[in-house]
Formats: C-alpha cells, sequence, structure tokens
C-alpha cells in the first residue's frame, strides 16, 4: 500500500477498438484518487473506441517504460484487445510484471491478452462471461471485479467504476477509494469503495 | 416512442471541461443501443475534459441543426457547463426546445445551464447534489434519474447507465434498453433497465 508516500501511477494502454467507457471511468475515477494516469496510445496517438469515440493519448506506448508506473492497465473492446494481443512489447511488458509482482488490471476482453502473454495460468481471474469459454482456463471466476495478488481483473463497463474503486482500496487503502467515490453518485450497492 | 420507426438520435454537446465519463457513457451506451449520435464540440474540435481526457469531437456545434436530433444531451462537469451556459446559441436551442416540447436530457452540473436558458421553471429535475442550492428551485428532486415530460436529468458519472438506459425506455420501450443493457454487466440493481 502506497498510503502516504508518492503519487500512485497507473498507464492505460490504448489501441484503435478500445472500449471507450473502461478506458474513460477508469482514467477519470483514478484521477479523482490523485493517481498519476497516462493514456498510451498503442496503434496511434488519435485512437477510436469500439463505439466511434475518438480519443487522444498522452503519451506513446513506444518510449513508454511500464516499469515507471504502479499499475499497468488494459481496458476491453473485442478489437481493440485483439490488437495489444498481437503487439510483443505489450505482451513483454506484462510477463516482466508478471515475473516482478507488479501490478496489472484488465477489464471485459482484455484478460484475453493476459492469456496471449502467459500470465494467467494457476491465477483466479475473471473476464467478460462472453469470452470465458476462448480464455478457458480453470481460474475463471464469475465476480464482478477479482484480485489475486496483483492481478485484479474485472467483466465489463459496468463494472469499471467498482475496478477503479478496488485499485484505490488495495494501493492506497479505503479512505482513498470512499474519497474518489464521492461525487460519483454510485448506485448505493456500489458506493461504499 | 420511436418504436420499429427511423433510428433515434442524438447530439450531445462538448465544451472544453465537460465530464469525460459522462459524454462517453451517454454515447456508448446509445450507440449500443443503436441510436445515431453526435458530440458536437462547442469550444472547439478538440476538448478536454474535467480529468484531462481529449476527445475529438464529430460535428462542430455552430452549423449543426439541434431539431435535426431527437434528444439535446447536456454532460455535466463544473467548467464546461459554465462555457455551455455562456453560449447563446447553446441557450436559445434549449429554449426552443422546451416550447417545442422536444427532449432534452442533461446530467450533473448541466442543469445549470438549463436554469440559465430559463427551462426549469416549474419542472421536476434533478443535478449533482452539490449544485442544488445553486439552482435553488422548488422542482429539484433527490433521485438518481428524474424524467418530467421531454426533460430527463441525472445526478452525476454514477448515474449516466441509468440515464442512457432511461432514454432509450422513454424513446424505443423497455426491449430496446434491456438489449443495450445486455454485454454491459451493471450491478444487478441497474441491469433491467
Amino acid at each position: 500500500m502506497n498510503e502516504g508516500s508518492a503519487t500512485t501511477s497507473a498507464v492505460i494502454l490504448l489501441a484503435d477498438g478500445f472500449e471507450e467507457m473502461e478506458a474513460v471511468i477508469l482514467a477519470d475515477t483514478l484521477r479523482r484518487g490523485k493517481w498519476r494516469v497516462a493514456l498510451a496510445g498503442v496503434t496511434g496517438m488519435s485512437l477510436t473506441g469500439s463505439r466511434g469515440v475518438r480519443v487522444l493519448a498522452e503519451v506513446p506506448w513506444r518510449g513508454t517504460n511500464h516499469e515507471e508506473f504502479d499499475v499497468m492497465i488494459l481496458p476491453g473492446g473485442r478489437e481493440g484487445t485483439t490488437r495489444l494481443a498481437s503487439e510483443e512489447s505489450v505482451l513483454e511488458a506484462l510477463r516482466e510484471r508478471a515475473s516482478a509482482n507488479k501490478w496489472i488490471a484488465a477489464v471485459c476482453a482484455a484478460p484475453l491478452v493476459l492469456k496471449a502473454a502467459g500470465v494467467l495460468n494457476g491465477r483466479r481471474f475473471t473476464s467478460h462471461p462472453s469470452v470465458k469459454d476462448e480464455i478457458s482456463l480453470p481460474g475463471w471466476e464469475n465476480r464482478r471485479v477479482v484480485a489475486d495478488g496483483h492481478l485484479v481483473t474485472s467483466q465489463g463497463p459496468g463494472t469499471c467504476f467498482e475496478l477503479a474503486l478496488e485499485l484505490l482500496r488495495l494501493l492506497n487503502g479505503r479512505a482513498a477509494a470512499e474519497d474518489a467515490a464521492r461525487g460519483l453518485i454510485l448506485p448505493s450497492t456500489l458506493a461504499g469503495g
């Protein structure tokens, strides 16, 4: 836990076809939680989401050192995750982080990228239910957010507030998550962080 | 209700300082519901959200005829809504729509823009609780989403899935809202649309 220490940081990887709600909910909520967040463009600097929303990346993935970030986050979006999984530098970063026990988070279809990197074996995780069979590993759990050590996964756009708050809770403590949740007007079942 | 008829459409107004989660959740969820959605840039075509996420508009607000859209949607974000409220063409469009009983939706701080346009008098509505006192009108209700005739308002980022699904339900029927909700993995309390 980084409570009281330097700013926590995350890099969110964007490839064309990324799920735009997932990326934006995570970036915005983590910034409300005072994290330093970088949106890293993998397939370019102007990215088009799965439903056509265009977002400008803030840094190019090439040239970004993932080790400078506490958490590496992969949003979903089927085409975006296919592109991430075909990028060797992304798979290599995931392997390095898994070996070094550094935080990784993935949503929706993005656990397919973790599978492509070979970092899901022996882990508990979740994904969008529609890609469960394709992942086909015994550690899959049907819960909205699953944290197993430094690997945190969630199921879809509607789980991203909870994923962001879980990351805040895990890295900065419950009070930090509650602070970030204030003002969001979440459903009462989620508002506790 | 447009059930079975032509595609329903919405224009979402973006001004620098807009709440990026609100705009993107609404655009994405309504597009999942098969709406034609245009992100209209009011202060430019490259907009920076309240937490720094940069989104590219799809059409300029100047030159866009709001009457061509079934719904005009204002996301929140304090600075963004201040900019919208200072734009006479936005206020004039709101007055025209209110007179003609055309749909308007506003989230979070954006009901301040409705107040500036003079279209909230005698209406039931909500807003982010933090701007309730500033709006200071008797119709304010402490509910997550409030629909009063063709005016639909909601309280913050965490209510935007519900707002989008309520718009789908009101304009296209319950089945359309349920179709769009499928795949979002919303909390069970919201998943019914």
